[in-house]
């Protein structure tokens, strides 16, 4: 029997994290039968006098926005962590049930003043703008004491829980690697260190092998029609990976050489992760019309290297290779997200739709945000 | 500095799955401002002639159900698997891109013929059904030719994406061990080789020392108001897992000894099993009064022994030690659901209510179910 992996059930495997996914292709027909949700709404104000984000607006904790013109950036007033000293861990009670003290800091970071702007909406040097704070913050709370993580993420859509269309996102600074991020790290060292055929993509620090830059070196081979890749520019690509979970996850990846942060980008590599990030979002609108909800964040060194000018091969952080991930949960239309729950929770992921399907989809989606399009079809955006 | 669970934020370990959890106990009272779930409809009929699970009712398939007393097993219409035999492996083409063809079958179980019932609301005799229907098909599909894992389990409300109210749950029989069960197993094994400070908790195959029969015994011996306990019985134990996810995440275990499957319960043992489970759920329906979502799943032997009369001792599947797993979305009321977003999909889990206060709120609950009370709050029920 020939497999085929738009009709027979299969796993894949995650080298990233070391989990797997259970691919059920054969399955895409079954009825939806379950909820569906709210639309979210489109049509927004650009300023909300109830937003906490929005210039001059008063926040929860009682303190004032600037009337900021690009970026705005303040602490949380519901941080998930304290900031440093914090207390020493107490003893375990029983080998099994141990704690470990947890500081660090949160920060919000608004991407906009205006309240109905998103990343697929903003022009490419607002965006710009958005990575500069990201890097200043990446820096700030890299460098303080304590802090040996530094977490980027936007949380976008009322689906995923956000309770503000107001275009931003949040920084959390800790003093703890996380879970995930430090299984992604431990793979990209175990790969550095393994023996593979040689290949002319990219290496990492003192030329030994990285995982996602040979990762991405590969999807950059495949055939546009059988292959992952959504869409490229002259240093990034978007493609959904041949792990992914969620219908449409994306990742966002520099392929043309190692870098291991956003502090390491150069001004063309930068101009390109707002070009990629731009583009991948608008697609991801005009996939069902609608401002499309996601969680997203960005991996890379866990801190950035405290002294600029050393050696990147003599740093043992540089093992990271930088990329971003969105897990969008929409899975069929605008108003039907795939849940994880059952099987999932309790056993291991599971898609229905094939990364290679998904792909083609994404790929299919028109650059031009179906807001801009005037009624005949014809847009006024370049 | 003292170091106070209830107060400062921590990371706690999960040594089932090797992950931790973030806990911020201090963010309990931040304002909610995000989506709320339309609530669960309460009134349903207990017969529903539009219903693919109701006695004598049609399926998509076009195949009519039995009119059925009890329990009513039959083969999910839409397998997210296939039956055996399958392709055999494709090579990959790149050593990061692997594939697993999987094979097996979905049977979807129906609890009760009631429309309108649930785990919460059937008599234990009835529950007791389920569990050997379990058992039933936990040994037909464990048995069959290129079965290697079966998964029992319930995803049960809207707020799950489950489409049917009818009291049903699923067993999906799979050619391969799933990734968090695989990481359970590999833990108890690791466990059971460990030289470890002897206690008197139950042991686990050839003496050696059994993680959950471990963990459990700790449980069990810590005062009431600062534990995880919520309830046990003669064999079993309902508790707030110390590395808990979920708000009100529980896990029910066999205490008395070391059982790795629901074929190795005694009649005592399972008529324990039918009462922790209709105690724990009625528990959870009154905490918000409302019909409570979750999903749930059984771990334990991947398949029943094939010989069920060889020693216990010989055999290395019954490292497995029995539990099942309550995963609910619910965090402050009917309609405020947690969502595993952000920070949590990108780094870590979090959870600011910490597992020994959400044992509290679960212990205050009555077991008298809301809908069995009179108006002047007394009940009928035993
Ligand atoms: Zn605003
Ligand atoms: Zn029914």
């Amino acid at each position: 029997m020939h497999f085929d992996p738009s009709t027979h059930p299969h796993r894949r495997y995650n080298p990233l994290t070391g989990e797997h996914v259970l691919v059920s292709p054969h399955r895409t027909k079954r009825p939806w039968l379950g909820q569906v949700e709210p639309p979210q709404s489109s049509i927004l104000p650009s300023y909300d006098p109830a937003c906490y984000l929005c210039p001059g607006n008063s926040r929860a904790g009682g303190l004032q926005n600037a009337v900021y013109d690009n970026t705005m950036v303040f602490e949380n007033d519901f941080a998930a962590v304290l900031p440093p000293p914090g207390p020493v861990a107490p003893a375990a009670p029983h080998p099994l049930l141990t704690t470990e003290p947890v500081q660090g800091a949160c920060d919000v970071l608004c991407f906009h003043p205006k309240h109905d702007l998103t990343l697929a909406r903003l022009d490419l040097v607002d965006i710009e703008k958005v990575i500069d704070e990201w890097i200043a913050v990446y820096y700030k709370r890299g460098a303080q004491e304590g802090i040996n993580y530094v977490q980027i993420f936007e949380n976008k859509g009322a689906m995923m829980g956000c309770s503000n269309p107001h275009p931003h996102g949040q920084v959390w600074s800790l003093s703890t690697v996380p879970s995930i991020p430090a299984a992604e790290l431990s793979s990209l060292q175990r790969y550095s260190l393994s023996s593979l055929p040689p290949s002319d993509a990219p290496k990492g620090p003192k030329g030994r092998p990285c995982l996602l830059c040979e990762y991405v070196h590969f999807e950059m081979g495949v055939a546009e029609s059988e292959g992952r890749v959504v869409v490229k520019n002259d240093h990034w690509v978007a493609l959904v990976p041949w792990w992914a979970i969620w219908p449409f996850e994306v990742l966002l990846l520099p392929y043309r050489r190692h870098i291991p942060s956003i502090a390491h980008l150069n001004p063309s590599e930068k101009a390109s992760f707002a070009d990629i990030m731009s583009r991948m979002t608008k697609r991801y609108d005009n996939l069902f019309s609608c401002s499309f909800a996601y969680s997203m964040g960005i991996h890379q060194r866990p801190v950035p290297p405290q002294d600029p000018h050393s050696s990147p091969e003599d740093d043992e952080g540089n093992i990271a290779h930088l990329h971003l991930h969105f897990t969008p949960p929409l899975l069929r239309s605008a108003t039907v997200r795939k849940f994880l729950v059952g099987f999932e929770l309790m056993a291991e992921p599971q898609r229905d739709l094939t990364p290679e399907q998904a792909a083609q989809r994404l790929r299919d989606c028109s650059e031009v945000h179906y807001l801009d399009l005037k009624v005949d079809g014809t847009s006024d955006h370049p």
